[in-house]
């Protein structure tokens, strides 16, 4: 099964990298990071770099696509070469999948017109401008498109398509593998569950980001 | 604050990205990818490959520590340079930390001698050979030395060392940027909560890997 995480300049780097974790030990999984160009990509807080190793003309029939967020992905959804891959990927494939922002290039590519669809909490009303009904949870698997909520949470999302492709057995096992039985030191991971305060802070600090890009 | 994470050759992805994607977040957090020789680093499924950006020997003096787990770091354990680099950074910096196996390169550094500590489940009981009391926890925190149990856990312990070294407010704001409110599909994640067939199959994974590195 060919697994294709596209990658990018100013990327997140655990929207791709917790996927990845769990997607990487499918039975026959042939995962690769693909870009435009292949080579490294920073992530968006010029901290490190990730390598591409194929170009997604290399690539067009994945069974699998990831689209991961971070404010680098906002200008593949103007970029014809990015949006005719995932379009043409979508139409043959298995699973089209997001994590975080990565839901506004699906969403670009038309992939979530009239589907429910959920990404990092302070852009989930834009996805009414693709067509999409926004949803509060962790993942949402609508059809055969799968989105995740925020950054962290492509580590359920993967694990869920482990579920789904293989069999729970699998899953579960790749879970203990990864030790995955997390304890948050605190309860403030959703905006549902945070003071308002802080849900404030963080949207504005988000969208000076999102100016930025 | 300048933080090292070490990075090597078949090295587990997420035991580096996930802490990553909170410590560079702190305020003046200087964070980089080191490793002996700078470069490309392949992770232990083959796919992925990251960049360290920055020398050992460039970075003598580093605040935080933090070494992730994965088959490739045994050799770590015998390399003079790597244990010497950490010990004199031991000697002077704020924190010492580790995630999944790299709690064994700590130790073989010496630093874990008298101290409770933890690391993946299935080499818990290893830590004895290094003279640390293991301990049943998704991290410890003894005086400067911080480890987290396998994998996921670096996410975990990151945040904890986000609120110890800025405060909690700050902690909290990270875990909600990160949307990190994880609802993971099985409730698997740990040996003690998982099926004893299962953590004998994954158990034995893990010797076969260990037995190949």
């Amino acid at each position: 099964m060919k697994i294709a995480i596209l990658i990018f300049d100013k990327l997140t780097a655990l929207d791709a990298v917790g996927p990845y974790e769990v997607l990487s030990r499918l039975p026959n999984a042939e995962l690769r990071f693909v870009a435009e160009e292949p080579g490294p990509k920073r992530t968006d807080t010029g901290a490190l770099s990730l390598n591409a190793d194929v170009a997604i003309s290399e690539l067009p029939d994945p069974d699998v696509v990831l689209v991961p967020g971070g404010e680098g992905n906002r200008p593949l959804m103007r970029d014809d070469e990015v949006l005719d891959w995932l379009r043409a990927a979508h139409e043959a494939n298995a699973w089209t999948t997001s994590v975080c922002t990565g839901a506004l290039v699906l969403g670009a590519a038309g992939i979530l017109e009239g589907k429910r669809a959920t990404t990092h909490w302070a852009y989930r009303e834009r996805l009414r401008e693709f067509g999409a009904e926004p949803v509060v949870a962790r993942y949402v698997e609508d059809g055969k498109v799968v989105t995740a909520a925020g950054v962290s949470a492509g580590i359920d999302m993967a694990l869920h398509l482990a579920a789904r492709d293989v069999d729970e057995e699998f899953a579960k096992a790749v879970q203990l593998a990864i030790e995955y039985d997390p304890a948050p030191p605190f309860d403030t991971g959703s905006p549902e569950k945070a003071p308002p305060e802080l849900v404030d802070v963080v949207r504005q600090a988000e969208g000076e980001s999102e100016t930025a890009a």
